[in-house]
């Protein structure tokens, strides 16, 4: 009979390549490198998955991650509340918060893509359209993904929402700050030159 | 204020980001996948983590991964218990289950490395110097790995155990099987060449 390895380890192996970016060499060495970790290193670990589950929810208002029924940015009545900024993932508002953005935010966590038979069900956007309804709210900005999905979200969203007398603007498309005009793809180029704008001397 | 993840996630992020092969970015994403997995899967994943902590140690003869005090291989007593192979680490057992080997282990639990600055310290290797020691072991195979720091461990292993009546061989080196002369690399065509073997034909 081939050997093999004790039965908990190969069950640790196995949940962790169940997660994502993690191949069965890395599972595996994961798996050794706890067997010989203290006992205490894995008790962190397991208390911070169990606290994810415990403590971490969905904001019921925007849909980014909360301790309470409201995120942090929602329950902050320092920010500007009439303007929405819509983004595919909630990892996307701390993406956006590195800008001067400072409104509310509404997360899809999921994206259109007619190309893998995706429809609008996969977005979440009930609340988003329920709060544009219940007025106050000036522009919805749409932060979706560059991508044939994102945009193809984007448009449905606005769409969505033409119904309603709100501004809706989507993040502009064009080359990135740093990069290189030689390299820059046929698609960015066609969007930055579509998006170019007048330059105002004094 | 800039805003940031809450308190459990970042925990769980920098708790994942610990472990080997995993980065930042591949933390943040199995975190945020664990946000909205079934609680269930989670909880497979604590148990695992849990159960190698709880039941999984080191044979106390050969070092492999045991559930009990033996191995199953020290255990089972349809194996040749005159041979000993001396290998690095414990998955090191099971690439060598796949020859024809059926013999017992020893592994090291690590490696000499004059270059790192780790000596004879690093390698478990008293329990193996104690069954050599005692008798009927006819010969000690040395698996290490075939790189300078494998080859200085085999050379410090031979040294210690040429005072015992014993004989001690290496792993060949040479070229892989269905590897490319073209593309074999000079240390490796020079062992080749070392180690070759006279043809007989009749």
């Amino acid at each position: 009979m081939a050997q093999s390895y004790p039965d908990p380890l190969v069950r640790l192996i196995s949940a962790l390549s169940h997660l994502p970016g993690i191949g069965p060499k890395t599972a595996q060495r994961i798996a050794f490198y706890l067997v010989k970790t203290p006992r205490e290193e894995v008790g962190e670990l397991v208390a911070a998955l169990e606290g994810i589950k415990q403590k971490i929810r969905f904001c019921q208002v925007c849909g980014f991650y909360s301790e309470g029924p409201l995120c942090t940015i929602c329950s902050d009545q320092g920010r500007d509340r009439s303007v929405i900024c819509v983004v595919e993932q909630p990892q996307d508002v701390l993406a956006v918060e590195k800008s001067s953005f400072r409104g509310l935010y509404h997360v899809l966590h999921g994206v259109i893509s007619p190309l893998l038979g995706a429809g609008p069900e996969e977005v979440a956007l009930d609340q988003l359209v329920f709060r544009v309804r219940e007025g106050n709210i000036k522009e919805v900005i749409l932060a979706t993904n560059p991508s044939v999905d994102g945009e193809a979200t984007a448009l449905f969203i606005a769409r969505k929402l033409k119904v309603f007398p709100v501004r809706i603007t989507m993040i502009a498309r064009g080359l990135p700050l740093g990069g290189d005009l030689e390299f820059a793809d046929e698609a960015t180029l066609l969007q930055a030159f579509e998006g170019r704008r007048e330059l105002h001397l004094d």
